[in-house]
């Protein structure tokens, strides 16, 4: 039998995804999570360090603490693989090759992966599932150079980032993402469960190594019911720099 | 008349546009554009410096440059007022107000926005326009305390952002934003231009003052052909420092 805090950390990570507790709120205070909950404080501390650990909420502010993230949210700040994203947020990731093959790069896949045209690329489709669910089809291209890696993985692996890390040593070190939304086409909804024409979060990366070599790119399409991604930004240092030398004209940020 | 360099520039925006050179793949190198636009390298430079300065293409990567970003994507990479973004691309944002009026603060309003429940907190519907064309609809909810002076500003006001800073002296310096995809409703349809059900790109977003205090909360939608989001991020510092423990059982990252 689970602990009355494990109880209560589970009650709230359930609270943060229905977003009763929305991202960017305060948490009610201690105080009165105990008294909703019926136990000490004591037991409340042990499930917010719990959440606290977890990346879901964050450093107090005065007697309240604030909601960085639910579990549906995958946070941006940094480089992740879906697996390690689910796994922090204690949630079993999945993977099933579809289909797989060599192509002759394109002209776009050349620019994207700083390869020649025609150099054969391994494309693979891949059903990302989360607690049985599945949530995630990648459609992948991989650098000439790691194709035969990725063609050697079994095509249930849960973690290819992981694997190639293991078999060849190789580091994902940054990516560029460009995130927009799409309607779910035939084979997006048959893989995904979905309606055709159903809006879809597409994220289009390229994932390169430290030195900045292209790895793969990706047309990744998330259903958004079960993931979302949440990105925490500042005012700029310039913007910054500028409000200390008065020029009021440059220092525009927000959300107007 | 626009300079040749001039007319190359708005050719290799639309180019980047139109992804025939995408985010993160390389530019040809400059003699290549040279040769393709029957122009000297110096002519070439002249363009490429003006992409630079715009953000559009980073550093050179021996005899080539790295696309960051297209028009219509806009970085979270710092806190950018739509209007800021717009004029950094070299277009022209408007807004226009559709309806505004103050109700209670609900439960979430308050959570949100640090607030008794029941505070009067002005809700605006506010379409946002890039060279006339509609591409966001913003429902935005304003704490009170700031709610006066934003009902006092024209309807038209093309940045809600600088015209709040003009009057008060308020900064936006972080945002928590949460970005996921929802099908048009009918309001939604009517306003943007779009099909009813077809894809928006959703952001629900927090936007405080320096002191992490919140200033409005908002459910921006955004329509997908006009405007995506660009987010570049890199392997956690943790993560790094993982590798020079050789704990490879934690150092998965990228885009498995």
């Amino acid at each position: 039998m689970a602990a009355r805090h494990e109880e209560i950390a589970d009650e709230l990570r359930r609270a943060i995804d229905r977003e009763e507790y929305a991202v960017g709120s305060l948490l009610p205070p201690e105080t009165d999570l105990a008294a909703h909950y019926g136990v000490s404080r004591g037991t409340v501390r042990q499930a917010v360090a719990a959440l606290t650990a977890e990346g879901l909420i964050g450093s107090r502010q005065g007697a309240r603490r604030v909601v960085l993230a639910s579990r549906r949210s995958q946070s941006f700040t940094e480089l992740r693989s879906f697996a390690q994203w689910a796994r922090a947020m204690g949630r079993e990731a999945t993977g099933d090759v579809v289909a797989q093959e060599y192509r002759p790069a394109t002209k776009e896949d050349a620019g994207r992966l700083h390869l020649r045209a025609g150099t054969p690329v391994l494309h693979v489709l891949r059903l990302r599932g989360l607690d049985g669910e599945p949530v995630l089809l990648e459609r992948t291209v991989y650098a000439d150079w790691i194709s035969p890696a990725v063609e050697a993985i079994e095509p249930d692996c849960p973690s290819v980032t992981q694997r190639l890390y293991d078999d060849t040593g190789l580091v994902f070190a940054h990516g560029e993402h460009l995130i927009d939304a799409v309607a779910a086409g035939a084979q997006d909804a048959e893989l995904l469960g979905v309606r055709r024409t159903s809006p879809l979060l597409r994220v289009r990366r390229i994932t390169t190594t430290h030195e900045g070599r292209p790895v793969e790119w990706s047309d990744d399409r998330y259903r958004p019911d079960a993931v979302s991604f949440s990105v925490h930004n500042s005012i700029g240092n310039n913007a910054l720099a500028r409000t200390t030398s008065h020029r009021p004209i440059d220092q525009r940020t927000g959300g107007d």
